[in-house]
């Protein structure tokens, strides 16, 4: 009996010095990409044993903080009303979808650093999901373009959104302007093409 | 005078040997992004005293390839008639820019692999201009969107071109539609806001 209390407290601890580690990861590689194994050690108050114990290797590492901030992302993009107009969704998905990839950037370029190519992408299948059944809504409503595959659609926004990202990074965009830039550019992407707009694009 | 013969006959053969070498890389790297020194000398038939006396790495002969790529690139760009409404001078660039990089995909996998961050970017820097000459151009004449910095739009048209690349190498995207789609969506995003658009983007 005193046994097993034992070891459901050496449980608890475990699994609070992951949670520490994991936020540790998430605090040090959002300060720099490149934050190392000590950095994060030492930010979490464990030692390196503790944390090679929980984590094999910068990658698990580097994936855990990803998946936790994508996790978290997903909460707040799952409480998104999307039942009225899809184009007010996609709008409002984009703006927050938006927010968190600023928030989450340098995470996400320390995971595009050591993480297989494509694994990043993987990671981002549930929101990449949710994106893709609005605009395929949409397209049912006949408010979005069906003339281009919502794949392609779904795709396109995403490289929208990590390309503000990335260009915020780079100085190129201000934060303040970003959401309604992004949100406006998506909806143009999607929106029905117009007579005058379809004239305006085929005149050869 | 038959030792300055010999001499010039030595450079003209040095600078064959380079073109060789350089076409080899693309022919290579065009083949498998992870193309290899040793290939690369075979493909071109010289030895790898020799390759390595006009490039001293992998990373330098990478970026030779990519930027001869974009050097011949350009030569097709500049041949596009842009005189006349933007939109089809935007429409062709984008269809002939789309052409291009899925052409270099590869190469262009080999130098984000190997080249500091940034890089690669950088040489972008003369197609990257002329898109960003014709988003002004058209949007002082009133036909692309004024309310987007033609800084962010160009960033847009380069994050789609690219992306839709990205979306043919993993099979997301047909190559025979992709430039049409590809074109759409870039005119899409610079097109004025119609009334009926803007009162759907802006309900909140």
């Amino acid at each position: 009996m005193a046994h097993s209390v034992a070891r459901s407290a050496r449980r608890a601890d475990a699994r609070q010095n992951a949670e520490k580690i994991v936020r540790a990861a998430i605090a040090c590689l959002g300060r720099s990409p490149e934050a190392s194994i000590n950095d994060i050690a030492q930010e979490a108050g464990v030692g390196r044993v503790t944390l090679y114990g929980h984590f094999p290797s910068r990658e698990a590492l580097v994936e855990a903080a990803l998946v936790r901030l994508l996790a978290e992302g997903d909460e707040v993009l799952e409480a998104i009303d999307l039942t009225g107009d899809p184009r007010d969704g996609l709008r409002a998905l984009m703006e927050s979808g938006w927010l968190l990839i600023a928030q989450a950037a340098s995470v996400l370029q320390a995971a595009q650093a050591v993480l297989p190519p494509g694994r990043v992408q993987e990671l981002h299948a549930k929101p990449e999901q949710r994106v893709h059944d609005l605009v395929c809504q949409g397209q049912a409503e006949g408010v979005f373009r069906a003339d281009i595959p919502a794949d392609l659609l779904t795709s396109v926004l995403h490289h929208i959104l990590h390309g503000a990202a990335a260009d915020v990074a780079t100085g190129r965009l201000d934060t303040t302007d970003a959401p309604r830039f992004v949100a406006e550019m998506a909806l143009a992407v999607c929106a029905v093409p117009t007579a005058k707009h379809h004239h305006a694009a085929k005149p050869r």
